[in-house]
């Protein structure tokens, strides 16, 4: 079988495709296009084809459907991240920001567009799964929509009081777990033990962002610029890498027994090498927090 | 069985429930409710069960699950269509827009949550139809994306050359095409033959709403005021009309035989009232264009 980067490229290329396909107003099809590639780091897919890979035998077309959906996903949150009713950002991955090349309007479809053709990649693979393929949609939704997922996460930002605890769940977390979910899922096992893996994963992406964004020089896209709750200001930057460092461990705890689990494991400690800088790449009870300030990787 | 009507307000009430349940941000959850109640007029659901209902016993669970979904997804295109980067509208149904209300960021999300929401609904239901939930939620899904469906539609607004076949055929009558499908797949029917049904109702209902629009005073939210294509402006008031009749004929004729055709019939007597005023209750053919001209329902 392909590796899982180079099938999640050509799954996604075959989506946008699709999506873009003959009939499509222009800008809206570059507008789609430019937002899927070229690649980011791809981690939700990734992460999705390594959970199924460590459970016996997935089925590498319903795994391609989940990834892809994730992806596409993930690449609209970013679209209407960076729109002036939210960060205002000018740029994204060192490139103009969609809104700022294709126009407001052009950005909010193009973010429409990639949601909906998430489903559709789900629905897509729906024979091939049929008896999960409720679940897996609904992972999905749940993941990402409301009350729970990104979505409510974004919402938590425009409310006065924040709740704390559901932010920092539903704003990251939420489509992080839905990620691991979704592998166990396409290879027809029981997504719950994996659910807590995913969690603490993206708890910890979402630290490790917040501390990036610290230690950053504060742009137009920093928590601090848009008054959004950061983990630095609110337990400091030694208790936040001391968290970081907790919630990598209890996602390694999590990794529930299974055939794949050592290459699982292996995947992981890639995988977490994004959360650290290259000197660091130990097991984390040994990591040390400067290093991980410096250098730690940044989300998009 | 419950009429379809009331059966629909409460699956809507079920559905917003669950989106905006225990932590949900508060004004997301209420923004979600704002969007969907009190409600509209209701013809894509009522559409929608007209045609489960034309066929044998549709199951009624799953027809709730696509009546919902193609509810949640027309309530989350209107919230959008009023927001700055479209129309600006200030005033929804005699209210204030959503967008004014509750701000363009949680605007923008109770529109993500709404579509989400939509798949999520076809997901809960897939237990009920697991050999043609994929088709279902592809039906939805292309009815209301890219390329074709009413994200396009919206988004050949943004071109500077319009392709006026693909925008009449994705701006409406592409999620009206999927209204019909859909309560075909939930009845357990090949949905090709509805098809046509709904895409010259579709291209109806935009004609009766280019022909209310362009009769009405200029408003923010006209045609005029968006330099949007009309089909007034392109052809004419009274040829306009004339095509509306041929839509409304060709999609009479295009209601396959089957066993409640009488009562489709009959449905479509009430539902196509809508398109016209009490005085025309009659047959396409003897309707006269003025009075059409200046009581067309208007669309939201």
């Amino acid at each position: 079988m392909t590796d899982p980067s180079t099938r999640t490229e050509a799954a996604l290329g075959r989506a946008v495709d699709r999506l873009t396909a003959d009939g499509c107003p222009p800008r809206l099809g570059e507008a789609i296009r430019y937002a899927v590639f070229p690649a980011g780091n791809r981690l939700r897919p990734r992460l999705c084809w390594a959970v199924a890979d460590a459970l016996s035998a997935p089925d590498p077309v319903a795994t391609d459907g989940a990834a892809t959906a994730l992806e596409l996903l993930h690449c609209a949150s970013l679209v209407q991240d960076d729109l002036p009713a939210f960060d205002q950002a000018e740029l994204r991955r060192g490139r103009p920001s969609l809104y700022r090349v294709f126009g407001e309007a052009v950005a909010v479809l193009a973010a429409d567009a990639l949601i909906i053709g998430a489903f559709d990649e789900v629905g897509r693979t729906a024979h091939r799964i049929p008896d999960r393929v409720g679940l897996l949609m609904c992972t999905l939704s749940r993941g990402v929509g409301s009350p729970h997922g990104a979505v409510a996460g974004q919402a938590w930002e425009a409310e006065s009081a924040i709740d704390l605890t559901e932010y920092h769940r539903s704003k990251t977390a939420a489509l992080f777990e839905a990620t691991t979910a979704a592998g166990a899922i396409a290879a027809g096992r029981d997504p719950e033990p994996w659910r807590a893996v995913g969690q603490w994963l993206g708890r910890a992406y979402q630290l490790a962002d917040d501390i990036t964004d610290e230690g950053s020089d504060a742009t137009d896209g920093s928590d601090t610029a848009h008054g959004r709750p950061n983990a630095v200001q609110e337990l400091g930057a030694a208790s936040s890498v001391a968290q970081l460092e907790q919630c990598i461990g209890a996602a390694l705890r999590a990794v529930p027994d299974c055939e794949g689990e050592a290459r699982f494991r292996r995947f992981l400690d890639t995988f977490l090498e994004r959360f650290r800088t290259p000197d660091t790449r130990v097991a984390p009870q040994r990591v040390d927090a400067r290093p991980v300030m410096r250098h730690l990787w940044v989300v998009s």
